[in-house]
């Protein structure tokens, strides 16, 4: 290569292909495909569906996406694109019987975003576009009404200038205040004091007279001069010019930005933009306008549901000065007189026949903008209603049971990631929250309580009945006691799949991780909360103590002053349904990772057809046994080794015999120790002085000892099998531990004890070799003659290597099961616990699409768990496939492992609903059954 | 799978095939096929081969490696196998014309190991075996000497005893002794105070006469009886047996398995036996014993070099009672007339013309066994001489211009390995060493120095002129200055890989690393070191203070006490002939790891074709350079950062301008930063303050940052080009200082700067192109116009998933390095510095062949890195590939290298010359030429 500027400076863009870039509708006639989402955005897309549908909608035109990349590309709109929106603008005067700039009869248009995806309040809109100084009065008279023109003028001044030309809208709402005290003051109001808010609720817009708008808008025209240099533009071309402009370029603001990586939009979609002729729902007291959902968004009923205001522009809807009405009579209990059943009962009628007419067009519930003029109804916008979780699956049920949709498109319907609001316990949609900080959505539900800073302090209080939420910077094995007495659990550091995420997803407990804003200070039992505002500038740090309330929101990363009221999870019978129906179209099997009898019913309720991980390693926690296992770690030689795993025998035993229990009928994978031995190290003083004492050796024995078991990076160190390469007494205990508990459970000869026995971290056939003869020899130890008890060997693939030997080691294994967390760590060379440096910056710019610790790489990852598939089935045919990490219950994961031909996923027992959902989604969509993406 | 114990209890052995298991020699034909080393061992295919020329061999059978395993399955000689033995047995009678067991005219054997690899007294040989109660008195007839016969016999009762019948040899050696005493007293010698050693000089065999040798037989036989509980076998089958079974049953002996495992011998090969009619050296002044080299063992020279000994059996030899004399009148300077050139020139004649006969049929040098008989010589052993490495070049090259060999075959036939002792100090073979310890041979050559503990205290003394060792738990960047000023590096921690390891081999200093039985106290500046016998049990500890010598032979991983001489490094005519044979046969390029000036000019020096490795970080760590390298990572805003970075670009630039003059005409791949910042970090308080000053920071506030870069694996952390993805002006400055410097050094206009800037760590194509852009923007901002330098952008891959996306990185990589210390961390889940505990017990017991660090894991790593260059160069065919991995100095994976297609290694520039013969070997054999399997 050489050094040159030409090479290196520059990329080159491709040119656009020449097609059709704006698309007319209008008067039942539409140019654009409505399937072309990708190229009409959303509300183009309704807008041409509905048009062709014959509904009322006021004629416009759609500016595509590509439009978009050639405004992007080229910094401004190209010729070419103007000329075709002239082209369009013309047949929308010709329906609207009206003329853009025409000082008579002049057309005025809206102009709005709309891209592929649902963005609420993201990107600009623009309303009363193509009013002048000349065109007003045409409005004016043709409106009959001068007062209704002018404020239609003002509006548009107000809202053009913040948009198109970035004047800070305080500029005009303050000019707006200074007018409302001056109409105050004519009248004798007393509004000294009041604020803006105040003042409008004393002073509201229809009180405004014509005179004073005319004032209003010479003085907002005055601010844009002032502002920008430049007068406000009178000409209707460039201010629809420069209006859509201000569209198109809204697609890169900040906050767009954000909602894309919030909402896994990509950048590459971009919008589309919608100018349409308007129409007024402000044009007195027959002309209204509203918005309607086909259903009810919140518990699904069946049942118009909406809101409305007579005289009124959509604007005023949102902004909360005047309280909208119920649409139906039914649902303004308190006034049916104020419906827009009872006030308008014709254009009532009329919406609700369009509204039928649409949901059965579509096929699911929608969501409708209407505006009313001078009793005319027109549709402004209908899309997929966004609904609650608990609406969701009824409506699919409902849907289904009314023969809208077939079983399976009702199991396509419902996002499994939503079920999680209805398996945890959620805040209470009306209560008021200050927010504290923002951290990791690291496990679902809501909860409140006393902040505690250790695990100690939290069982203590959550005995003394006190609800407790227990923080720490990051929690460890140790913590467990606390982290089980504690509502929820909140951590300054780690990910996704820290500790406390894994910990807290697998308890069903809240959890919010890693959240950077807080900062805290064991030694004095308090933590600092900096606030941040909402263009992410820290204003002010506050400071909560021990015994301090808060909340935590699991499911959102949220976390709360205060304690805020909670509404319990209830399983509808819909949910129910909706399940059977899943588990039917499944063909992958769902288990659980559970490592007690408690976990292991749990599971079951929620519906595991087997333990696909069971970490034997979480059952040497507990407070009696750690002292035997950090013995047995410590040990120096075998003998001493051996007599503390005598200790631990009888435990794992009793363990194992409450799991089968639980479990009869179902296989129970249980992995043997896994993690470094350094992990259930004494940490305290006191621990090492009793453990000493325990042992007969010096606490400076034991304290080197320790040292020596310190590894630079543990999870790449001595763990898994490679602790039974060096120590095999180790798992022989274990294995012996699982075979007699096995015996113990099938004595009454039931049969139903299906053990797996999985060994962790292999890297070569060798390795599982030496493992079977420790099987082997406590088999013949047991002298075990019957034939009971059915047990099988694997191992779990999380490395690469034991990936690409996947053929020498099925020789061996009878199952694999894929540790997708370590196989993430070590194919991308990712720490999970230090990674969260950086890949937020990853994830940010583009470089990975999704935190793969939450969503598998299927590139990378992906590609040697399919190797290992393939290279194993080939020497085993029958290998049984599943996988235990945390991707198990994660849907878009699950699809992966549905098309690789896994047998079964384990995720926690929470995730059980979601991941059944999941993967019946996924085998729905390998047979051929498409997701209708305008749901989705 | 069912619990039962026939399933899990053993595993199947499969039937051996029934062919050919014991193989007749003698009278010029021998039934085995000289080059089935694999059947008959090394020795029985040196007596096959020996006895089909036609030489003078003592007619014997060899049992092949398939009886032993025969064996080793049963436990015992089959009777099938026994069969086959007796029937060339008699073939053996018949040629010797006695009889095995006869009274009167008996036929005596030798049974001696033979496996296919040499493992010189490893395993166990009887001679003289046949004599009884019965024989011995035909024997005495037959030679007509009773005490030879009964010497004989004394001497099966004790070889037999100890090797088959697991007496004490002590016990004999005790008889032995008490018998000297009773002659020494008989001729009135004072032996009070003598030990053995001394009693046998005093009173040696020769003075035992029969009654006393009578005597001795009684007390032998009563030995074995009380010792065994059974008399000593008086049957010359049960003898023949229970040698052969004890042949066989010395292959899993301990010291016999420790050898493979030094030496990379499969336990699958087996040993053969050989049963060998016997021949006397020591039936009168007429007999002789001897061993030969057919060239210098040492040096190579053209000359028949040996060692002999007149009326004498081969042990005498070897126990070092009696000194051997030189066989040429040349080489016994002093008293030309012992040689054996002179007293038995007929025999001497004899043996001259069958050392060349045997030197030209094997193309090899050999070492040659022989014994003379009644004045007739016998040929006992041949096989391929150990050299030393200056031999083997010599020989080989001598060889070829003698026109026995080709040049390409010369280059086969020398170890690359062995030009380790060519290119370092070795020590004096003739010293005497008091060994201390033994560790890893992390970094060859020998040294020796007074013991330092800290880098400060190596730099101060070495400062006055005082050789020190740098004696440290292990090894950090900081330590840099202190291991550049000593002559050698010792360290208790760390694996081939550590720190001290590369940086040492780098630097061609000695090292031995991970040497376990030290145990070091800084605080006392002293370290115990835990002695171990040979049988790998402590036995004593002794301490050594700062100021103690020491000697370090880091080519053996050995520590020796005290200072033990050392012989510079001498490099031949012979070696640069054959390097420059290698470098005409060799088609991968070598290119060196080099960081300075001074590494690229040792480097080109041994022959470098490139830099494959300049890693930028090492330029940081000079004391001048890494406050401000501190300044830059501990930075918590971009400005501060970029002072830093300012501070640092001009050190960059000087050190890449010294390259590049180095390396004129030559590529430099230069590896931006790559290693996790907090390597950097300051760790005395003195630095935390010093720092903090420059700064303008509270110390305070300097260590919360330095705690907030703590990583838990830090391997997977927050490193590589991670590090430029959030902290983009640190790769800026680095190529910056790159470019600079090359248009620096290419301003005179002669060309040969050639640039290649490495991305490390990269696990997507996103990285490189977020790198590219970085590079685009230095280039504009150079506004560098002229075309006089020429660069290349590439990344290394060290991660699997790099590999698995190999072909999206070539789209943007115009070369791959691979990085295959990290890919086999990655791949393998296995962190260098903690593997230690573990990695041994993965080699002993075979699950790994090898220590993937030292040579590549072919199934694993190997695996990945064939994916990687196919999935590249499918991108782009063009792609340049190369390694710069520690296997790049490695043979065995520069023959992997070679078979993949990589254009280059790259090592560290001592091994230069090794990697240029590995890969000039690994050429030829892949263009079908095989290595004579008999030399390597």
């Amino acid at each position: 290569m050489t050094l040159s500027v030409t090479q290196w400076g520059c990329s080159l863009i491709p040119s656009p292909p020449m097609t059709q870039r704006v698309f007319y509708f209008g008067r039942g006639a539409a140019e654009g495909d409505p399937a072309r989402r990708d190229l009409l955005g959303g509300k183009g897309a309704g807008l041409a569906e509905m048009t062709q549908l014959g509904l009322p909608v006021p004629a416009g035109l759609t500016i595509s996406t590509e439009g978009c990349f050639a405004f992007l590309q080229h910094g401004e709109l190209p010729i070419d694109l103007k000329a075709e929106v002239e082209k369009s603008l013309s047949r929308v005067e010709a329906a609207s019987g009206s003329t853009f700039g025409d000082a008579a009869n002049p057309l005025l248009v809206s102009v709005r975003s709309g891209a592929r995806a649902s963005m609420p309040g993201m990107m600009d809109t623009i309303l009363n576009l193509g009013l002048t100084s000349q065109t007003v009065e045409g409005l004016a008279k043709r409106s009959k009404n001068r007062r209704f023109a002018l404020d239609a003028y003002r509006r548009l001044i107000h809202m053009y200038g913040t948009v198109a030309l970035s004047v800070g809208k305080a500029q005009f709402e303050h000019a707006l205040d200074e007018m409302r005290v001056k109409v105050a003051h004519a009248r004798n109001l007393d509004v000294g004091r009041l604020n803006s808010e105040e003042l409008k609720r004393k002073v509201p817009d229809s009180e405004i007279g014509e005179a004073e708008l005319e004032q209003l808008v010479s003085l907002y025209k005055a601010i844009v001069l002032q502002t920008t240099g430049q007068p406000f533009p009178d000409d209707a071309r460039e201010q629809l010019w420069g209006a859509i402009t201000a569209v198109f370029r809204s697609w890169n603001n900040p906050r767009a930005i954000y909602y894309r990586r919030m909402h896994d939009i990509p950048d590459a979609w971009g919008t589309a933009c919608n100018v349409q002729s308007m129409v007024f729902g402000n044009l007195g007291e027959n002309s209204a306008t509203g918005v309607a959902f086909t259903r009810n968004p919140s518990t699904g009923e069946q049942a118009l549901y909406g809101e409305w205001l007579p005289n009124a522009q959509g604007e005023d809807v949102v902004a909360g000065i005047r309280t909208p009405m119920p649409i139906t009579a039914l649902a303004s209990l308190d006034a049916p007189e104020t419906s827009l059943e009872r006030k308008m009962p014709q254009a009532f009628a009329q919406l609700v026949k369009l509204a039928d007419q649409l949901e059965l067009h579509f096929r699911d519930m929608q969501d409708l903008e209407f505006t009313i003029q001078d009793g005319q109804l027109y549709m402004l916008q209908c899309r997929a209603a966004k609904r609650t979780s608990a609406a969701a699956v009824r409506i699919a049920v409902e849907f289904a049971k009314e023969g809208r949709l077939s079983k399976e498109e009702a199991v396509l319907r419902v996002d499994p990631h939503s079920l999680d609001q209805l398996l945890h316990p959620t805040l209470d949609p009306t209560a008021t929250k200050k927010t504290l900080a923002k951290g990791l959505p690291a496990s679902p539900g809501a909860a409140s309580g006393q902040i505690v800073f250790t695990a100690d302090e939290a069982e203590k209080k959550a005995g003394q009945g006190i609800a407790v939420v227990l923080v720490r910077i990051e929690t460890s094995p140790e913590d467990i006691h606390g982290m089980k007495a504690a509502r929820g659990i909140l951590t300054a550091r780690g990910g996704m799949t820290s500790h406390a995420a894994v910990v807290a997803r697998g308890m069903g407990k809240p959890c919010v991780a890693g959240t950077s804003a807080i900062s805290i200070d064991y030694a004095h039992e308090q933590m600092a909360v900096t606030l941040y505002a909402d263009d992410g500038m820290p204003f002010d740090t506050i400071t909560l103590k021990k015994g301090d309330l808060i909340t935590l929101d699991g499911g959102a990363g949220m976390v709360y002053q205060g304690a805020i009221p909670t509404v319990p999870a209830a399983l509808s019978a819909e949910f129910a349904e909706l399940m059977e129906w899943a588990d039917g179209a499944r063909t992958m099997k769902v288990r659980a990772n559970a490592d007690t009898p408690l976990d292991a019913r749990t599971a079951r309720a929620f519906g595991a057809e087997g333990i696909g991980l069971c970490r034997t390693e979480h059952m040497f926690f507990d407070e009696r046994r750690i002292a035997a296992m950090r013995e047995m770690i410590l040990a120096e030689t075998v003998e001493q080794r051996e007599t503390a795993l005598v200790k631990l025998l009888p435990h794992q035993r009793n363990d194992f015999i409450g799991i089968f229990h639980e479990m009869r009928g179902l296989p129970v994978t249980i992995r043997l120790l896994d993690p470094p031995l350094h992990e259930f190290l004494p940490t305290t003083a006191k621990q090492v002085d009793d453990l000493a004492k325990t042992m007969g050796v010096s606490p400076a024995r034991l304290g080197q000892r320790t040292k020596e078991l310190h590894e630079f990076n543990p999870m790449l160190g001595h763990r898994g099998c490679r602790l039974a390469i060096t120590y095999p007494e180790i798992y022989a205990m274990q294995i012996r531990a699982i075979l007699e508990a096995a015996f113990s459970v099938a004595r009454d000869g039931k049969g139903g004890v299906f053990p797996e026995i999985m060994i962790p971290l292999a890297l070569s056939r060798g390795e599982l070799d030496k493992m079977r003869v420790i099987v082997s020899r406590v088999v013949k130890d047991l002298n075990a003659s019957d034939e009971s008890v059915q047990f099988t060997f694997g191992t779990m693939i999380e490395l690469p290597r034991a990936a690409i030997v996947a053929d020498e080691l099925a020789e061996s294994a009878e199952f694999f099961s894929f540790g997708t967390n370590d196989l993430t760590q070590t194919t991308m060379g990712l720490s999970r616990d230090d990674a969260g440096k950086f890949l937020g910056a990853y994830v940010e710019s583009g470089i990975l699409p999704k935190d793969p610790f939450v969503s598998i790489d299927v590139a990378g990852v992906g590609a040697l768990v399919s190797m290992a598939i393939e290279r194993g089935r080939k020497t085993r045919p029958q290998l049984k496939l599943g996988i235990c990490g945390e991707h198990g219950g994660d849907p878009a994961s699950i699809t992966f492992f549905q098309d690789v031909g896994l047998d079964y996923v384990s995720c926690s027992p929470f995730r059980v609903p979601i991941a059944r959902l999941a993967a019946a989604q996924a085998a729905l969509v390998q047979r051929g059954k498409k997701v209708n993406s305008s749901t989705v």
